[in-house]
C-alpha cells in the first residue's frame, strides 16, 4: 500500500500526450518500484483550477502521505531520496547526481523549452538557437564520454535529462551522436516504456469517457 | 576551519559584477555561518579552461572537502542541507523549501533569463513578455499572500526566488508591488549585503591587479 500520489490532467489534447510531465514522476516510480496512484484535476479552467496547489497552473504534483509538492524536478528529487536506484546514498554520488538534476532543469532544458516556445510561435530567426547549438554541443561532448551522467550507473539525473532531450524538435536540431544513443539507451528502459504507455493509455481512456459524456 | 571553497572567475567586466552567481552560495554560507574560501579559474579562455569540472564553461563551482559541484542549484541545495537556516529538518518544510528552489530555477528563471537574452539581442518584439508576464503576476500572487515562499520563514528558496528577481530589467518589467517589497525584504539582509559587497570587492581588487600587471 503505498501513499504516493502523482496528479495529473484528466485529459489533455493529442499533441503533449507522452510529454506531460507526470511521466516523470510515474518513471521515478516504476524505476524504483514504489507504488502510486494517479489522480487527476480537470484540464478545462486549468489556468485557475487548482493555483492553490499549483501556482503555475500546471501539473504534476505529487502527494506523499500528509505531504504535497509541485515542480516535477522537485517531486523526482523527493522520489529519490526514497530509493538508491535513482539516487546513491554516497555523499559523492548524491551531491553528482544532484549537479545533474539541476544542470537539466537550469542548464539544459532552460534553454530548450524558450527555443521550442520560440519554434511554434513562427518566430523567422530564432535567436535562442545559437545558445541551444553552444549548450547541446557542451553536452554531446560530456555525453561521448560516459554511458550515464552521474555516479558511473543510471540515476534521477539520466531520467531527468533524457526527458528533456526527447523532444522530437530538440533531437533533430543538430547531429549529435552521443547524445541520439544516450537517449536511446535511456528511454529503452522498462520502466520508461511502462510509465509512457500508461499515460497514453490514461490520457485515451479520457477520450473515451468526453465522447460518452458529450 | 572550513573545507568550503567557492570557486569564481578572477575578473569579470563591471556590467555582471553583482551578479555572478557564486554570489548565491557566499550568501548561502553567511547566512549559515559556515566558513568558506573563494578561489578563481580565469575568465580569459572560460569557454574551455574548465570544461572539464564545468561542462558549459560557467561559474560557480562548489567544493566541500572531496566533493565538487557545479550549478548553483545544486551548491545551493548541498550548504541547505548542512543548515536549518536555510532548510528545516521536517519533511514538510524540506519539501515545501526545495520545491520553492526548483521552481525558482525552472518555472521563473526559465522564462527570465531567455527574455532578458532577448532583450539584449535587440529583437523588435520580444516573444518570450506574455510568458514572462504571466509567470510574474502568478508569482506577484503569491507573494501578496506571504511574507516567504516556504514554511513560515526565511530559506534558501527566498535567497534563490530573490536573486532571480532582483535583476533590474526584470524588476522593472511591471508593476508588482509584492514582488519588489519581497526582493527588498530578502536582499536588505545583513548576509546578502555582505556576500555582494564581498563580490563587488573581489573584482574590483582584480581590477588593480591587471592593470599592475599591464
Amino acid at each position: 500500500m503505498s501513499d504516493l500520489t502523482i496528479w495529473t490532467y484528466d485529459w489533455v489534447p493529442r499533441g503533449p500526450r507522452g510529454f506531460v510531465r507526470d511521466l516523470r514522476l510515474r518513471w521515478a516510480c516504476e524505476e524504483a518500484g514504489l507504488g502510486y496512484t494517479v489522480q487527476t484535476i480537470p484540464f478545462d479552467g486549468r489556468e485557475t483550477n487548482h493555483l492553490s496547489r499549483q501556482p503555475f497552473g500546471q501539473v504534476p504534483f505529487l502527494s506523499d502521505g500528509a505531504l504535497e509538492m509541485f515542480e516535477s524536478g522537485a517531486g523526482l528529487l523527493h522520489l529519490a531520496r526514497k530509493s538508491e536506484t535513482l539516487m546513491p546514498r554516497d555523499p559523492a554520488g548524491e551531491a553528482e547526481t544532484m549537479q545533474w538534476v539541476v544542470a537539466a532543469l537550469n542548464s539544459i532544458e532552460m534553454v530548450t523549452v524558450p527555443w521550442w516556445f520560440l519554434e511554434i510561435s513562427g518566430a523567422d530567426d530564432n535567436r535562442l538557437a545559437g545558445w541551444m547549438e553552444s549548450r547541446l554541443d557542451q553536452l554531446e561532448q560530456v555525453l561521448g564520454e560516459r554511458e550515464w551522467l552521474a555516479a558511473g550507473r543510471f540515476t534521477a539525473a539520466d531520467l531527468l535529462m533524457a526527458d528533456v532531450l526527447r523532444v522530437s524538435k530538440v533531437r533533430s536540431f543538430g547531429n549529435r551522436p552521443a547524445s541520439d544513443a544516450y537517449v536511446a539507451r535511456v528511454t529503452g528502459r522498462p520502466a520508461f516504456r511502462k510509465a509512457h504507455a500508461d499515460q497514453l493509455a490514461h490520457f485515451a481512456a479520457a477520450d473515451e469517457s468526453r465522447s460518452a459524456g458529450g
